[in-house]
């Protein structure tokens, strides 16, 4: 019996906790992917390049596809590995003939991108479908001409007989039509975590030490930046001209502001290293950094190991991915080129 | 009536057809892949490294991890990617450092290796175990430490789980574990065709086009080294020293009698460019050439097209692989070293 009233106690005080923390969390602008899928559908579509099931198959073959790079050997999939959270887990990004990235810049998750308002790190765009189009043309990412991409895309049949599937007969292939069937693959790639089902009212769904630590988030005002949906993504507030660890790394200046996008922390567990130059191995070192530097608060090894539990709350749920078989190459498909 | 009759006598000279084909195609030593999963499990299997469900799904996350390699960028799936006919496209396979194979040897497919009795270009080995641990080394492709392997996997807690699930409690993480863990998933990859139906006795398997490709497959000689259930892998059998279209290119001695292994030739319409130093981009070209050198044989361009006909229902059905999710690093994960 004394067990169990301790046991009341505790669940009516975490509930109660639990009521708070809600409140708390949408006043500082936390925003649950939304559990019902109309709502989450329209959400995560662009009515300017609506979602089908044609163009999602097509769009996913197309991200697995290396042959849309200059050496073949490079695919979206390459730098972000669906794999491994969305990137690729190194410093600084590498790609045709083995060249880092020259500012130094670490590979974004595309993993709820469509979330963001703002895509690259210097926040240049703010949709995916222009965001596709930049690391195949990119020198040090996939180095392809729009040329050789529709030439190496009209030269499969079955590529072809699924862009007239999926935008009707009279389909004009171009490199912007592939780069708009990419990014609505992309638009599919959310993750739900137990972090939404708790923002959806699902109470338990966070145990006490995450949401203490999702508390300690708010109160230290992480989500001062880090709000929305993504948890980032949708300003430009790094003022890269501060004072910070490894600043002297990469010569990336930022907007025209000197200022950075932030990042999302959806399955920041999966996605180190951190930061847009990709320096900090440790979230627990990112998260210090990032109160010294953009908060001026000194979160101390308590706060920051609080911290870190409601962050593994972020890793969310990816869905299941067949591996796409792609179209074979035929005599009029441009030749990997490794040079 | 009369329609009919001439359609009846078709069908009875296809079947007549069929059979001859099907008894000329056992003397000529091809083999399908046998229809009855029971069979086809025992033939797989390596009774040194018996196949399990959890062995097969833990080597599947290792062959799609990149971190296995020295730069964290290149994975068992880059080289012998499983979208594209289980290699790269490309002639001389690149790796580590963006480096081409200093013997300029083409990547081979890993689907259906399991039926080779030799790996590897020059043959050396037997076995698939043995095989996997070739290209993680090797400075052009992975590049890794077996210290690095073993270090990266024992890093991650999901890992060291997996391994004792599927070795049991005590096993020993060594670099030999890992890459028979690997093999036992590339064990797996077999891609049962029209080819294979036929032999097993579906007579109306392959079309007319087909059966006569086979025929003149069989009668040119080509079986003479492409036979068993691959259809090569079998033995080392093309002369490196003779004289052949584009020889100069690569230094590849062969084996110690300067012979090449019989590469497989399922799938063959997917796995361009062709021979081992990946220089013959078009199937005709290489029939036809490969009939030249190796036969004496002057095949001409029907007699190629036909072949080609027959190659095309070697084209096999790939199994469903849903995308591995893999365990994050820790901060005991080795560093991606691009250097």
């Amino acid at each position: 019996m004394y067990t169990k009233t301790i046991l009341t106690v505790a669940v009516a005080a975490s509930s109660l906790l639990a009521s708070d923390l809600l409140t708390d969390a949408k006043k500082a602008g936390l925003k649950p992917i939304p559990s019902d899928k109309k709502e989450l559908n329209k959400l995560i579509d662009n009515p300017k390049n609506p979602i089908t099931k044609e163009k999602v198959e097509l769009g996913k073959k197309l991200y697995f596809d290396p042959r849309l790079s200059k050496s073949g050997f490079i695919s979206c999939n390459s730098c972000h590995n669906l794999s491994e959270g969305g990137d690729d887990g190194i410093g600084a990004a590498i790609g045709h003939k083995w060249t880092a990235n020259p500012h130094h810049l670490n590979s974004p998750t595309v993993y709820n991108s469509v979330f963001f308002n703002s895509q690259f790190w210097d926040g240049r765009d703010p949709h995916l479908e222009a965001q596709a189009q930049g690391p195949i043309q990119a020198a040090p990412e996939m180095s392809a001409t729009p040329e050789h991409v529709v030439a190496t895309v009209t030269s499969m049949p079955q590529y072809v007989a699924e862009f007239q599937k999926a935008y009707g007969k009279d389909v004009a292939i171009t490199f912007e039509k592939v780069a708009d069937t990419i990014a609505t693959f992309e638009r599919t790639l959310v993750t739900p975590s137990a972090y939404d089902a708790f923002l959806n009212g699902k109470k338990n769904a966070l145990n006490k030490a995450q949401q203490e630590g999702l508390k300690t988030f708010i109160d230290k005002g992480c989500a001062t930046c880090h709000n929305g949906i993504a948890l980032g993504g949708e300003m430009n507030a790094f003022n890269i001209t501060g004072t910070y660890k490894y600043q002297d790394v990469g010569d990336f200046k930022g907007d025209k502001n000197g200022m950075v996008k932030v990042p999302t922390l959806r399955n920041i567990t999966q996605t180190a290293p951190y930061f847009h130059n990709g320096q900090i191995w440790e979230l627990k070192d990112a998260i210090k950094e990032m109160g010294r530097i953009q908060l001026g608060a000194d979160i101390n090894d308590a706060e920051a190991a609080s911290i870190e539990e409601f962050l593994k709350a972020l890793e969310g749920k990816k869905a299941d991915i067949i591996l796409p078989q792609l179209p074979a190459s035929t005599s009029k498909t441009p030749k990997p080129d490794i040079n």
